[in-house]
């Protein structure tokens, strides 16, 4: 009864077995190796077009780099208050652009209101110093509230950025777990709805460690080799994370995972709704739920073995809850098994 | 006949299995995880002290945050001209600390002389702010030259440091040739010797992605935890590296492996001994050998399908090799095979 | 009619002709002058103990280096969301402090509010490094409101510093003002309530660019020559800095200038009492007000002469406002006239 | 007597005064005056081109602001080993281009040798990342030694640059002492010889604090107010530096400060020619020379109260010396007097 987080669960036997398999004999380094570039076109293949595709070490490396990417004196990235870059990542976004500051912008459920964005990037004057400048907006799919922005909502947000002539970044570390929630290629949730830099997480959906920056103009990209080195991000053996990606993709692997973890996470919500002992804060679209449950009932879960974590509810939210209640965050994986969900509600 | 780099290996079946068995299963994530804190505690064990370990995803990762950690403004960081730190991590030290500099210093063999590092840091005068300040010393252990510095030599460079009062680091991205190649122990290569900080690599020497940073005075390394997580190098699941790295350890997998390099380099230097066509430009210690070929000769091998990489010689031997020759580096692993070895030998 | 900023006066004339009379001669550069060393014994003797002080060239260098004195990595900086460096330096502090965020605090009239600060604070879990680590409080005095924190405000703010072992830091670029309007010495207002490391400003005073840091507690000023010459701002005839302030203290000067800044700013409020086309915002302390006024009115104010700035009214007070009326900011200075108040407040 | 830096003197008389004459009435903060504009007209007007030019604080500043406004991640700046970005900015200039590298070419007398540069960027490869990138080249002018490079000496450096795509900046803190020393216009000095960037440094030639970035091509200043404001080099009241460059260029007083500057040194130069008991290092062109006289009677000059500094020989020098002689700075400045350098002469 593991639901504290999708991190948790460890590696695919797929691409673990992968791994053993890619072990043997030699292959040039630093990701100029035949299966590197194998993986390299998979992406390509799978967007639609040619991209420019770089591996790195972690979620917080790919969205902090992509920020570097396109740094500005001054910069501001707008984002949603709860996102990750501003809230999880101990200010390395800040570190790799250079002071760039994480601008807040609010919403509900953990996606930006478009108006509210607008509002906030409209507030800088150009040519007046002080305060700074726009630099790019980012949106995370699917959000840390476990929903996921519709192809509409995105292409909202994007219609604000290019407004201001703002690069949109996307924060994909459940990009999978959003894709197969909205029934979508990867075309459409990225690039044809005005996403120029995504982070491709595969880490939380079965890899060990698989993390990819993704340029959808590769021009853009343009001396990101000597940054992504610069910021020691650049793996000797790089094939370790194309041997997870290889598997990752081959026959589907990843989005039949993602499918599992989201559906695991409704049958989880779907046992809630008949419970008298807890309800959902909000609807939940991917792998995250967030619970309303009494706290003494919440402890009894956790002392018969359920992990899982308390969560701040959003501002907004505080006040529906009854004073002995908290709110719960549940969060399931491609490992999550359906008798330990069951086990949950039964518990509950 | 692979003898480009150790990193064109892949990762030795053990440590393969090891990720294969670990991928089941669920456990804490960000190196709070059962299985981290039992290699967290071998590592205490093998150094013979209590120490603090981080587990990061790169050597110059490695590198550059146990320059950070103990950065000043200003700051020289004194290492051997040829380091890995000054002559390929495309200034990621410097970017980690904020500007420090990387303070060459000559010295034949890939090692400091101890002379010219103490003329180095005495050509400082403490509080002229114009000129900065020492900051740190680094050697590396085994040195890029495929040399090794002796237990006597470490202690020599450590006096120094601790005349200055500077911390002293060691880049061990080929601890454990250099090991092996002294017969010593871990504790007695390090902190016996006055070393602070270890970058400890185990990637180029079978495994996937194995680098720890090691502080054997855990006091200096408060703080550490938040630098790391700023710098985007603390994996989500990290028991992918601890998986790996108990494997390496296991049964003394890792000396195993660095025995095996280092014969297959004495193999290949015995054989060239022999040849009239090439001969060692220095004598070698670890899995690095420096070869002078001629030209025309290296380029055949090439064809004949040895990989291997052209060198710039030392400035102070480039006129020991004739017109029609060339300095060429030649690098064992633990899967180097005597075959190839003697093929190449006999190719030659 | 020159309202819209202290820093559109020049500087007053025993400012400037300390400046002729020290422009002769020869004398030590980078701050070792017999002039220099005069003037920071002045700083001592000022605040009544032995401080550590540094001239730097803006106030944006001042408290950025303040900061970056106490950087740590992910660290947060909890400050007013209107103050000076949240709202007007372009991510200076940020950059200087390498990635240090500028934690927004709420708070009416432009003071933190206790409670929310601590509240901030206490968000924040020691040894949790996904977000960050407190890691200074700072306040401006004057604020930037145009208001003064009492003392036993700024008593109630270090003590919640102390409590989580932050260092105080009190952005003084209205220093005098805020002195003179609470009656009290430098003493009194800084160290005895708590505050560390003060940015002392004379610029917006009446000289024409005169920036310190001081550390009321010397021993944390080590090392920092090396962070300010590393930060470029170490002036090589810095006398001319000294010069300014030699003249800025001499006989009371500083406190005069300041003085009648706030008494200008006082006959312009009261003016404003009578008007029925105008009202304070707020009742203001020291030499800025906030005054709603019609906004076509305003307009031809502008017409007739006056040089003032609309400004954004506090989110909290945006209902307060007709809406044909707007906020503006009116700023006196040590060089305003009491005509030009009255002829303001006539053709108002 | 004091020869110890151009920098120990004041400001000239007339730059004084007009800071006592500017400092009536408002003007506009931020360099937004009218006299801000009239200045920066006239650089247009001297560089007989439309040149963005940029106030900041310290030529050390300029430097480093240089470097950031063309900034690549793991950038090498070539630079004379003895130029003051490379021996005397404490890491400023890396600190501002995020870790950017000062790449020392030598040469004889202060000046880069062609062929030596060329080969230091000739051993870069496009696209190898581990060693990271050319980015810019500096050369000083007037140099650290007291040379002047020749108009064609800068055509050569700046062909070379061209060659790799390269930026040229030229560092001018004694840039008036050069022109006047070759008789050439700014314009030939620069742009017209490939310079891009120029640091044009005032101060030392007789105003207090007075520095500018002068970019020839304007569009590759675009971003770089932000960056000055980022960098906490933006002055509220600019026009403190416009009122000293006003006059500064006022009649051509800039120019007949450096000739009187450069004809001190002369006088000088030529009085050590007859001397017996000192010579010169090597030929000045303008206001410094390097003197080698017995380390004793330096010390005697000393006491009868000459101040000027002891130097370390270049390296391909140092076996000119005897072991009982030194090597001395001394610097002429526009307040250097010729009785006092007559009695220099003649105490030695």
């Amino acid at each position: 009864m593991i639901f504290s987080s999708d991190n948790w669960a460890g590696a695919h036997p797929r691409i673990a077995e992968s791994l053993v398999k890619a072990a043997g004999g030699f292959a040039a380094a630093y990701g100029t190796s035949a299966l590197d570039k194998k993986v390299e076109s998979l992406f390509s293949e799978i967007f639609e077009r040619d991209v420019a595709v770089y591996f790195v070490g972690t979620g917080t490396a790919a969205n902090s780099l992509a920020f570097a990417s396109v740094a500005k004196p001054g910069g501001h990235v707008f984002c949603h208050r709860e996102a990750h870059v501003n809230a999880d990542e101990c200010n390395a976004p800040e570190f790799f652009s250079l002071g760039a500051r994480m601008a807040a912008v609010d919403g509900p459920f953990g996606k930006m209101d478009a108006g509210k964005l607008a509002a906030e990037i409209g507030r800088f004057t150009p040519g007046v110093v002080h305060s700074g400048q726009p630099m790019a907006v980012t949106l995370t799919q699917a959000t840390e509230a476990g929903t996921v922005y519709s192809l509409d909502e995105i292409a909202e947000i994007s219609a604000i950025a290019r407004q201001y002539r703002l690069p949109l970044h996307m924060d994909g570390a459940r990009f999978a777990n959003a894709l197969v929630a909205l029934k979508t290629t990867p075309a459409d949730m990225t690039w044809k709805r005005g996403v120029d830099i995504l982070s491709f997480g595969a880490t939380k959906n079965g890899c060990w460690c698989a993390e990819a920056l993704v340029f959808f103009d590769p021009a853009m990209a343009e001396g990101f080799p000597y940054l992504r080195k610069r910021s020691a991000q650049l793996f000797s053996k790089t094939r370790f994370v194309s041997a997870q990606l290889e598997a990752y993709f081959e026959g589907g692997l990843w989005l039949e995972m993602a499918r599992h973890s989201n559906a695991m996470a409704r049958r989880l919500a779907d046992g809630l709704k008949g419970s008298n002992s807890a309800r959902l804060g909000w609807a939940a679209d991917a792998n995250e739920l967030f619970v309303i449950i009494q706290r003494e009932r919440a402890q009894a879960l956790m002392e018969r073995g359920a992990v899982f974590y308390d969560w701040h509810p959003p501002r907004d939210m505080a006040h529906e809850l009854a004073e002995d209640e908290g709110m719960y965050r549940l969060v399931t994986s491609f490992a999550t098994r359906s008798e330990d969900v069951d086990r949950f509600l039964s518990a509950l």
